[in-house]
């Protein structure tokens, strides 16, 4: 066995993608809409609740294009956490003009390639990682992603030095970044089909392309990253909600 | 013909995966609500008798993400018998508050690429293992996988003895998690798509994830695992039915 | 060009693989199911008086888990035969509560890499495999496969001779399994997606698990095989099918 | 830049897969399938006059198994044609009860790796492969396909001399189906998802085999061709179509 | 790292795929039809005011084949503008008789290989390329395409010298058809599913096929192009709408 890297782990995350039916909200009675966004509102109010007691966060996306229309993105201290608030979404009104089309189960995680002294969980630098704010930036670009396992170049094989020595060099092509875009970076093994989740939050788009274009020429990406679907959203203010969905 | 491993085999396994139409059960009328999960409970009772004559077993997981809402993982003494109760389950009416999305079709597996002495089929350990409970734990991961068949790397082309070299030390690296994570493996070939299915028990869903993040680092993993989806779920009591589909 | 190999063909196959839609089923009056199976019956006599003359074949299969569930086998002189019996099938009432979700079109084929000096048409033994009873086993499982055009492995490329030592080795593997295993293997290059199909027959599923486990180590299996999708499915006698169809 | 092989191009293509929702149409009135069917003839009419013009082609098949029902392919001089004459189908009440479920756009290709020395879009025998008739045969069998760009075998960076020879080995193998097999073979690069497509007629299908069999161990077949779905299907009668439509 | 390339970026850009539900839109009412058209033409009358400001464009085209009936491309500054757009489109009553089935979003970019040494946003010719007019040619063919990181070619492991070459001897392919062909390229890194959009533009499709053919040979295409799906589109005149809603 290569030596594996450690991993901090902190809320497990829901990425939940949905489209909606325009026309069947649409063609709703004024009363049927409005009691769905109440009952909406009411949802985002008790979530509000959870997050006052730094028991997790939300926050919600307008998506770009037709892979989806709404993007619902929730940290929980557990997996029964998430499963319990998507049962509840399933069973409101709003969520029965929209259709499910994607989603994503993780975990943040912070891997360390280097020998850490103190207990990373008694470090508050390392806390403010593993249960973030998110960042309320006007922007999201999210991408599920692998490391490539295969015939000639394959990750898992190479020794952990030689990881390590990829891993910075791809920090360093980001480090021009840091300031404007934010991340969070989500564990999927044995979650969901990819390996990591990224979640990248600026208030400029562009940035998202020449961060992802300029670290793709890192022997880490170039060699030996899988990239899943790419959404890009606008960020859903609570204030906003009721104009988005204004008919 | 490189040497095949000697397998012996206990109860044929469906994992059989749902979506729920909340709107359309919503939308029913509370006898029929009421009927459908009385109906539901019965079907349960039956197989509860089934379980008490030691010929099979069934646990029921709500499923966390969009992938599916509902499994039902059973086992039993013949593939008529895990097609009569998709039938039966078919025509109940708690079905039809459902959409079948994914299911898997194996049968209890251990493999040995040791001799055996005495007939393993005497041997009440191994007997356990063909015909185990499922462990009443809070969460499942499944997932089927494959051994790569490549150009270069190719499964089925190496010695028995490297095949199982990789084998125990893909073993080693899975020890430490022996206590808190049971598995029922079970082997597909020629019932499904994939060669194995991989079903892991755990309270602590993060345990998952660190158990196969470690193994994927094993040579065996690396190099030669092909991984199907992944699906994590929640256990759900006969208790928590009721809760489960409350509107 | 590589010297391809010999085959003799016989009946034109079509497996049709559906869902049943069991809501609108139960929902259909007493009435109206009982008219859908009748006229099916009448067509299952139809079918059997073809069957009778010698003029083709037919079985019906219940398919294990939820990639369908129903599978018509039929075996006819033409593909025009082939198409005039789908299109009665469409048109009868039972249909319109399935769905179709797969199909392979296929011709039974005999491939031979060693010379015949007879006719091959007028031996009997060829004859009874070209023009063949379905086996009235109680399971069957079929899967479609082709032979691999890798960039470093490729079948079609390989002298005959080499590819006839490994189908040699490959039906060495298999020899145990004859007495208990019929089968019938279609070609269908030209017709459908993959380039033959394999429908096994036997009483004990188990069976077709340790076959395919153990050819899957044949150097042909192993480096040359590319397999489709696995169904397994229990024979379905006429005797059973109201009872199949029982509300 | 390797040298790329002059083409000469005559009529654009649409293949127009579609299937048939049988249930609907039977339950529409015998008046609503008359009138379609009446409408349908009115079509097929106009088309027939612009073949009388020698300005455009066209022939309907039912497809073999359950990739489609029923394929319309047509030829015309330009794509604005083609996309009217979708148009039109698509508002026709026929259409109604019928699926798109694929289709295919190209144009009608001659390659040639040898130099002509005369202007071929006046050579009598290059005009009608470019402005065929579509032959009246009971069989057509289409494919698209594409040339292999792989890591290690890449047609495109082939010297042209070399696709040259092996696309003569290629001819020579079809050479004894010439006489029975009639060929359409369509570029579709910019066009649609593969190369090129290939429509062969003949009265016998098991010809498409053989012919598609023996061609895969050319050179050409076996390292470079990546073949999509094949599609098998009866030729369609004007005359046959009230009946392929009666109920 | 290996050098990545300067890009300059100008607007955003939409590509919408969308078939319509033909007999929704036969069955509508007359009125409904008509209210539906003048709403659709009050949008486009909007988004002509918008063009008039230099603040965007737009261009709508018929797509030929079942991939899509219409599509909608638009160019906007921000990713907040395409938002609003798609959901004031979502919103329109026409929207309702379509059904989205393949979006693409990404930035209008210029590559640079060589150094600049004026500002490029104060270079008209720059801005004309980065803020263009859609060319109003009767034909569009649209297609997203990456590099391939392969584990033998790799375009984002070769020197930045190398890729020049390659993009330069690609120039030179396309120089004969420059005239004739208008693009417009944009990068989709971050954004979608590929890494760059190419939309070309011109009278006479058959140009696009004999363009993308004769540079496919080129070693930057044999090699490195992994091409999506190809969509092949009739440009539509504002004029011309209303005959192509025409029942």
């Amino acid at each position: 066995m290569v030596e594996s890297v450690t991993t901090f782990d902190g809320w497990y995350t829901l990425h939940d993608f949905r489209t909606i039916n325009w026309e069947k909200w649409q063609r709703a009675t004024e009363d049927e809409r409005n009691e769905a966004l109440i009952e909406f509102h009411n949802l985002l109010s008790e979530w509000q609740i959870v997050e006052g007691n730094q028991e997790g966060r939300h926050a919600l996306y307008s998506i770009i294009g037709q892979k989806a229309d709404l993007m619902i993105m929730v940290l929980r201290p557990t997996m029964k956490d998430l499963n319990k608030l998507e049962s509840q979404f399933n069973k409101s009104a709003l969520a029965h003009y929209t259709q499910p089309v994607n989603s994503y189960v993780s975990i943040i995680e912070k891997s360390s390639y280097t020998k850490r002294e103190t207990d990373p969980y008694k470090d508050p630098a390392m806390l403010a990682k593993l249960y973030p704010t998110i960042p309320k930036t006007q922007y999201i670009c999210f991408y599920p992603m692998s490391k490539l396992r295969g015939e000639i170049n394959n990750w898992f094989t190479l020794p952990k030095e030689e990881r390590g020595r990829m891993m910075f060099e791809h920090i360093a092509t980001s480090k021009p970044y840091t300031e404007d875009i934010k991340r969070i970076i989500t564990g999927s093994i044995g979650f969901d089909d990819y390996e990591w989740g990224v979640s990248l939050f600026c208030d400029d788009p562009l940035k998202f392309k020449k961060l992802i274009y300029d670290t793709r020429f890192d022997e880490v990406s170039a060699k030996y990253a899988i990239f899943g679907t790419f959404y890009i959203g606008n960020y859903l203010l609570k204030e906003e909600i009721n104009t988005y969905f204004e008919i």
